[in-house]
């Protein structure tokens, strides 16, 4: 077995891509697929096999392009307005309507409302006897010749084109009713672990909903593949055999979910080495370094098949299926790798990279100002979401460390540019309205992208031109009065407008029937309580620490205080799954878990605009929003929240 | 009838939306579509009818992100080199795999790798009786902690997203089996016309193959609808109204093909307002002005169907399609309308437009250099393969007259970006190996767009840095030499590579049988003998000129020396049609329609490239295919054609 030789061995991606290449020549598998033939009706977005070339030519005769009379243009010849040449009717000249053939040696037609009629005229006004004629015509004047659209044998579509409505059309109308194209490359996906459940199902802990194999289907259905989900297989080697040896047998390609870390039920690479041969098992890529591939004969006669063992992890399996499966597939029906578009963004934080790898890192990206803006999402392999959230792709190559804040990348995008530069930008404070205003303004039409850093933290992405809008609630030990002074402090520079969204209570989130009977915050000291935390900078923890000081507790003495989480969700959810006992947030994301709540404080969350922003076309929306009453109504029926602010000019601070 | 203040009156386009929207909204169908449950492997590329919040936390409870042993954190502080701490396994610590949820009381996971076991280890490596740690953790350190990912009641999907494959995943993992997903609106298309014949048939002339429904099927289908397509009916009022009537029964939208002009037999609008209400007939947008829009009630307990007249015309019914039916299934499905993206071009010629119309100008794109230009296709409303080879549009808003050369014009793009960066733009003369080297390239992933506009146009091109490359073919009258004289004369400040194509013969194109029987340029002055001519500036023309005063014909004795068309195949085409005797081209395009040939002269056509460009990544592919040895052979059984001069450096002229 040379299987340590390939162990976790994390060769480069462009290595890896050449063993595929190698592997799949050397099994006879590395051309495109075969062609066949389909109705036009059934060829959209298939791949055309061969050029087409026209059959007939288009228009395939001479017709005419005007209601008028065909006639020879020679006859024409000096007519003038004293001197005008007159034709008779059936010799000289016929009537044709649009797209009629012109009749045998006529060359040009005159239209219907540039001749008089000469004597008698029919019903449509079309002259029966003589049409008289005040200008020359040139020859073919009026005439949508033979040709004049394709010529036969002209190339109508070069082979390897994806078939869009259009050249369905321009197929036909170049003599074919049936076009060659590639067949789909049929691809199996065979999830594998014990610990996997149906999504129907209702997982325990440690159990996992599989649906990596609904990811890789829907992304193989989309690039052109035929995609089969196989029944998933526990972590029996010799079950996973089986499995992988029957679907070698009818597929082109292979993918095998999970089991391919190096853990002791990881048997895909084990299996890849018993049945055929192992080309690679790790690639230096994050998230998806596990990968493997192999090449395993389903019988003797057969070429053998290409086997990919894809991680498990959510994102790491989607991203195998974009590095990897999906230039096979295109090698396979002859057309380019699909290239999503790119544009040149600026880094708003500064991201670290492990040197050995590529890393892949998702990132929202919105205009502001002139320039695009990428903000990192959360980069763990587990956080689907943020495939979803995602706009795009950085790909930070090996060999550096990462990306310096400001630094411009290029961004590989998952939607239209256009849908990008639509979006709302906010950064900051988290609070439930924002799910709802996105939702909202979707409905509308506009995006809102939000990523939480934390009210301090939105500031700044203002101060840096990072962000339309920032969501805040800081209060200034001071005076009491909320955000004005801290806006005056971050961004002296700037003429900021602060628009009220919502009043709202905070207090402790705690579990169903407040076990603890925690009433005030000098409680959460006591003995045997856990208590979660929000990290530096938001604005919860800027109340939290100021009520605390203001009350003389110690936070030593508060267990958990160290503790982070970064939205009012995660708080409550640590207090459901009972990892802690209470921690700060607003009432609704009590109620939203289904726990108890403790109310403390009475606060205010504003949106920190740029004026230049607040008084732009893009920012319409979302003022017309909150001037609306129904998303008023809608918000006034979350628990804690007073709408009362909502849309109100708190202050403008700064500027000239 | 209210028809004449409706007929053909070229309503502005924003208005015909408006009006479009008023009337759904008066009929009740404004609004979006219901929604109805699918299961998540039907739901790829359809609309969320709702927002998804997550109904289970992500992870949904809190697991070990490594292979290690679950501890209380705790339990390990102060743990050093010096003085560590040992933990017995079932009491302190449990070994727990990666995903495995962790044990209740424990809070943290240490990997295996950074333990001591004390005592015995099971065949894995695992301790068996305690482990010893020199250093401590802090509480959630290797933790996955519940809803890490998404919490219960998050946004997962705002309503009105088009589903890709990692929305599954992540409403799967948010908890969903499930989704809603808006109807798909249902589209009848119904083709009229007595002249239309099936795509299958062999059509007379005067005959039209049907091939607008396949289009605007494809379009329906690709934009989320469900297109029917209806028997053709022929042009008969009765049969016309039965066939619309029917087909509103049951479908959000009809669309008529033809009949929409203002002939005799164009019956759609007399449809509508016999059955319903129209509510315009004619919209100021070329191509496709003769649009027509109703509402006509199915039955008297149903809200009426609105039905739309789409011109016959290939080109204005695709773009009917895109700028009127896109819309309206977007505002059906709640999803924002499909928008192009777009890029800056500068405009490669002048172009006139109508001051009354917004027109919708189809464009070949390239970026040659720094910038991208833009080169207008032909623009008759018959030219389907103008639609399969433009890159793009661009709109010229009425009440401009058009557009300058060099003007910067918004171009939407039907292809992506990169694929727009990527192609090669040549402009110049026509050779029929320009076909098998664009169909070459994109065997190897690159496109050629090519454009006739003859050899000196060619030149043309290259100074004002329009295109790539040129071809050309321009015989010096004073030295015999081909095109060097010409690139000195017109690229006198630009280094040229002349790399040479082929050698060719030209010669007269004749019927079958050269029935006239033609034998050198002189007879085309013969009495009865037509001709057909290519346009000033071709290099075929340039020859033609020096030949015929070499040999002191006079032109004005050659019937036809007028007529031009733009390429050897469409002079190939006059002559096949009848309505020339003879034209001057290249011999395979006269064996390509099955004509006669007589050879007359010896030429050498090469392709004129920058420098810059001739040395550049983006030329690599297209030296590599004529230098390589299965090009040459495939254009070596051409007729008439020599590949000696093919990938020869012809000559180096200009530059520094």
């Amino acid at each position: 077995m040379a299987r340590s030789s390939f162990y976790l061995d994390d060769i480069p991606l462009q290595e890896a891509k050449e063993r595929i290449q190698t592997a799949l020549e050397r099994v006879g598998r590395a051309g495109i697929l075969e062609g066949e033939e389909v109705g036009l009706d059934e060829a959209l977005g298939r791949v055309t096999a061969e050029p087409v070339w026209a059959a007939r030519s288009s228009p395939h005769y001479h017709g005419a392009a005007m209601d008028g009379y065909a006639l020879r243009a020679r006859e024409t010849q000096g007519a003038t307005d004293r001197d005008p040449v007159d034709l008779a009717i059936g010799e000289g000249a016929r009537y044709v309507d649009t797209g009629e053939p012109l009749p045998p040696g006529s060359d040009a037609v005159v239209p219907i409302e540039q001749v008089e009629p000469v004597g008698p005229t029919d019903e449509r006004g079309r002259a029966l006897e003589r049409i008289r004629l005040r200008a020359g015509l040139t020859p073919w004047e009026n005439v949508r010749s033979m040709g004049e659209d394709l010529v036969a044998t002209e190339l109508v579509v070069p082979a390897g084109e994806v078939l869009r409505p259009v050249h369905l059309g321009a197929i036909a109308g170049a003599g074919h009713d049936r076009v060659v194209v590639v067949r789909r490359p049929s691809v199996a996906i065979l999830p594998t672990g014990s610990e996997l459940v149906d999504v129907d199902a209702q997982p325990e802990p440690g159990q996992i909903v599989e649906y990596n194999s609904l990811v890789l289907a829907g992304q193989v259905e989309s690039w052109g593949g035929s995609a089969t989900r196989l029944p998933r297989v526990e972590d029996y080697l010799e079950a996973i055999k089986k499995a992988v040896r029957r679907a070698c047998e009818n597929h082109d390609l292979v993918l095998v979910i999970a089991g391919s870390s190096a853990g002791a039920e990881d048997h895909t690479a084990s299996t890849v080495e018993a049945l055929g041969e192992l080309h690679f098992h790790g690639v230096a890529v994050r998230p998806g370094h596990p990968v493997i591939f192999g090449t395993v004969p389903a019988s003797e006669s057969l070429p053998a098949t290409p086997v990919l063992g894809v991680p498990g992890f959510p994102v790491s399996a989607a991203l195998t299926g974009e590095i990897f499966v999906e230039p096979i597939l295109a090698g396979w029906l002859g057309r380019p790798p699909v290239e999503l578009d790119s544009l040149q963004a600026e880094m708003a934080q500064k991201v670290h990279s492990s040197m050995g790898d590529d890393e892949y890192l998702r990132v929202i990206v919105g205009e502001v100002g002139e320039r695009f803006v990428a903000s990192p999402l959360r980069r763990g392999a587990g956080v689907i979401s943020s495939l979803v959230r995602a706009d795009g792709v950085v790909v930070i190559p090996a060999g550096t460390q990462g990306i310096e804040a400001g630094e411009i990348v290029d961004v590989r995008l998952y939607r239209s540019g256009d849908s990008v530069r639509r979006a709302l930008v906010a950064q900051g404070s988290h609070d439930l309205t924002l799910d709802l205003i996105c939702q909202e303004l979707a409905r509308r039409g506009q995006r809102l992208t939000s990523t939480n850093v934390g009210s301090l933290g939105g500031l700044m992405a203002l101060r840096r031109g990072h962000a339309h809008l920032a969501g805040c609630h800081l209060i200034d030990p001071a005076t009491g009065e909320y955000n004005v002074a801290y806006v005056r402090r971050y961004l002296p520079d700037q003429e900021i407008v602060l628009l009220g969204l919502v009043g709202r209570v905070q207090g402790l989130v705690v579990r169903p029937g407040n076990p603890l009977g925690l009433a005030e915050l000098a409680d959460l000291a006591g003995e045997g309580v856990t208590f979660v935390n929000r990290q530096r900078g938001a604005g919860t923890r800027v109340l939290l620490d100021y009520q605390v000081e203001e009350q003389g507790i110690s936070s030593a003495e508060i267990e958990g205080y160290q503790r982070e989480e970064f939205t009012h969700l995660t708080v409550a959810a640590a207090v459901a799954s009972g990892s802690a006992d209470a921690g700060l947030a607003v009432q609704a994301a009590a109620e939203a878990l289904g726990l108890d709540f403790v109310p403390l404080f009475q606060e205010r969350y504003d949106l920190a605009v740029p004026r230049e922003v607040y008084e732009s076309e893009k920012f319409r929306p979302l003022r017309q929003l909150l001037d609306g009453s129904s998303f008023r109504e809608s918000v006034s029926k979350l628990p804690g929240y007073d709408v009362a602010p909502m849309g109100k000019l708190m202050a403008i601070v700064g500027g000239p």
